[in-house]
């Protein structure tokens, strides 16, 4: 059942841009200050956020290792959080809904920060659905705190000693939300495979974060969140 | 020709929230607390843009004066601006990406702030697109200020001595925005007719923003940006 008239939720704590509710994801940052060591593979584990730094010019590789796992991921300018990469742009930007090889995403500021250069898997991804937050599990009668990927967002920041002002609508890696002709959308598992992969330029010194996405509720990550893993290389 | 290289906008500005450049929007409020006359009918001048106060349970009848143009729409919680209606969260929440009449319109926070109540257009609108803004119109090759929806949202915003934080997703009332089976999207004129209009009812106490697009480059408003007309309801 629905039930969204009252919130027992401190949301005047989110409001300043801090998670509702905790997990490891603030504990255990990649390095205290972001910066990755090239070519090391790295865990997000499963239900929890990374953040990681990259220069412009070096790439991310995300890996979805057990291959029906979404990657909820995020990108900001690394001196200046409040640009970041916007879906509601990189659509305008590209003409699709969906980024392909070759695209490049921009900012709320309709510049690339980013350009997706490779995509292993099948390129079905996300860019029209908010990312998890505590709200959503609420909604889906979750009493408990239920780990989310806004709140994942925000740890994985706040491990690297940085804070965002907003939960910018994610870029959903292999998040299989079709858009049918009646404008309806679906909840469905991702498409992709074990060790599919995306690579992702930085077209700007920025901060990248992922959430492997701990919903267990609706089907999009098969009902068993997982980890996924990602590597940042000098160059692409 | 495009060119996101370099910004001579006065980006920091923004940032803060402030517009960018400046129209007549901030100097012609409907009330200088934004209360409307109930059954009153207002204009928001092409290009421009004007915010309204609801209380709870009274409804607005946006009208398509013309037929041809988009009405960039926000809603925000009259007492804490950083709640919004957003539509990433009502893509989720109704499982469709052009809501319908009867749908829900929810808030960053997930519960509704409006429901899409009466559409006597053939309900042809996105949420997909974000407010045209400076950088739009620049990576179209205009150097000089142009009126962008962004910009009327704030300076609307600041006729009535308020100021949000975030210019959000709008509710692009009229925009046709087809996406195609290959997730590719058009950029095409409204297939509404004059006199057209929407009744949006406020679930909460809110403020109400519209923006008379004044896109005159893509043809979104025919390339022909007019006025729009608006009356706040008692009741709907």
């Amino acid at each position: 059942m629905l039930d969204t008239t009252v919130s027992p939720l401190p949301t005047s704590v989110t409001d300043n841009g801090d998670p509702v509710g905790h997990n490891r994801s603030d504990r255990e940052p990649i390095a205290p200050d972001g910066w990755p060591v090239l070519g090391q593979r790295y865990e997000v584990p499963a239900r929890h956020g990374r953040a990681v730094r990259l220069k412009q010019g070096q790439a991310i590789k995300i890996i979805n290792t057990h291959g029906l796992q979404v990657c909820d991921t995020w990108a900001f300018k690394a001196d200046d959080l409040s640009e970041f990469m916007s879906m509601e742009h990189a659509r305008a930007f590209i003409d699709r809904i969906i980024p392909q090889p070759g695209d490049p995403l921009v900012s709320n500021r309709r510049r690339p920060i980013m350009t997706l250069l490779a995509d292993t898997s099948p390129g079905v991804h996300d860019t029209l659905i908010a990312a998890c937050d505590a709200y959503r599990y609420q909604n889906l009668g979750v009493h408990e705190y239920h780990d989310n990927c806004a709140d994942n967002m925000r740890l994985a920041l706040k491990a690297i000693g940085l804070r965002a002002r907003e939960v910018p609508q994610p870029f959903n890696l292999w998040m299989n939300i079709p858009v049918g002709a009646d404008n309806g959308i679906q909840w469905l598992p991702p498409v992709s495979k074990a060790g599919d992969h995306v690579v992702l330029r930085a077209e700007m010194d920025c901060v990248v974060v992922m959430s492997a996405c701990p919903q267990d509720i609706v089907p999009i990550n098969n009902k068993q969140p997982v980890e996924v893993h990602f590597e940042v290389l000098a160059s692409a």
